[in-house]
């Protein structure tokens, strides 16, 4: 498998874990969202993701099929359902749920807000991009908080690692980045120790 | 179940599309997202859902348990899984993969760049709302065009229904509130047109 990627995208980040995780060799490709305009959009990349972000997965079927996918919580289902073990989803449906909401809380809630085209936006509309990032960022960690003190074992859901820590790591690494106090968020952190004691979570930081 | 919900909420309305595709029967709570500040930031809904978002999904199991999920994709998911018949996802990994990479452009793709809180908070800041909202949707709606095209039988993935559809139909409507031309979008809309001749898409529209 090939991942198109940016080191310091969290969405790249989460699918990097999730490979780790599962066993699964990949090639790394990077996709510099930053230099000649970016080259998410440029017409090569556009071809492969029209929806010009990173991260995308390629990989070659039997019988030749190129096959694509972006989105990282579609990666992450896609890796789930074709690489089962181990597994990054509990087997209770009610449990999947709490996993996939605390994914999305970040996935669709924090990330959409503070991701590097829309800073670029606002800075263009004279808008401090660092104080919106840090509100939303903040705003949405005050949720997750509360979320993982209901739910949290050893792990954001009960005691095995799931999405909900795959998409953590990369968002306290967003909170830090735009100098959220974490001093509020212990549950958090703790979750993020606890992750970053297995070697999935190791081989996919950025550095 | 009941679903607390706001009418002009497309994450709400992705819900309803579902329960009633699925047949499940629900109960409509309405939390009005402007009156009073805004429900949803008050205490007693935030002790449901600390994200502040609808729709939150609630039921009692048998022994009593109230169990709450929000986020609309894992709800979705989560009904999907409860409530496999009929099917919103199709049986193949990569289709079902396909399926969720389009409901996420919409999901975490457009619809976080103009929910209400954020165009309320960019007013503040002294930004053009709709002009920010016009532009990402157009943005949006032009990626989920080429991947319609390259994914859409009778329906957006293939023949069937899928989750796709589901968050397709609400985003259109979000289309015309902020006056984008549909123009440039025929596949989608053709699409639009055949979601809504099913009767749960119609059940599920806002008036």
């Amino acid at each position: 498998m090939k991942l198109y990627s940016y080191w310091r995208s969290s969405a790249s980040w989460r699918v990097r874990t999730a490979l780790h995780f599962k066993g699964v060799a990949f090639e790394y490709v990077p996709v510099h969202l930053l230099k000649d305009g970016g080259e998410q959009n440029q017409s090569a990349y556009r071809a492969l993701n029209p929806g010009r972000t990173v991260p995308t997965l390629e990989w070659t079927e039997d019988g030749g099929h190129v096959r694509r996918l972006s989105q990282s919580m579609a990666i992450l289902e896609y890796l789930e359902e074709t690489h089962p073990r181990p597994p990054l989803l509990p087997e209770d449906a009610f449990a999947r749920g709490l996993v996939r909401q605390r994914a999305e809380q970040v996935n669709s809630g924090m990330q959409p807000l503070h991701n590097l085209s829309v800073l670029q936006r606002l800075v263009a509309l004279g808008v401090d991009e660092n104080a919106w990032a840090h509100e939303w960022i903040a705003r949405g960690a005050e949720a997750l908080e509360v979320l993982a003190k209901a739910s949290a074992g050893k792990h954001f859901v009960g005691d095995a690692v799931t999405f909900a820590d795959v998409l953590l790591v990369p968002q306290l690494y967003n909170l830090r980045r735009f100098h959220v106090d974490l001093a509020p968020y212990p549950t958090l952190t703790r979750l993020e120790s606890a992750a970053l004691k297995l070697p999935a979570f190791q081989a996919a930081l950025p550095e």
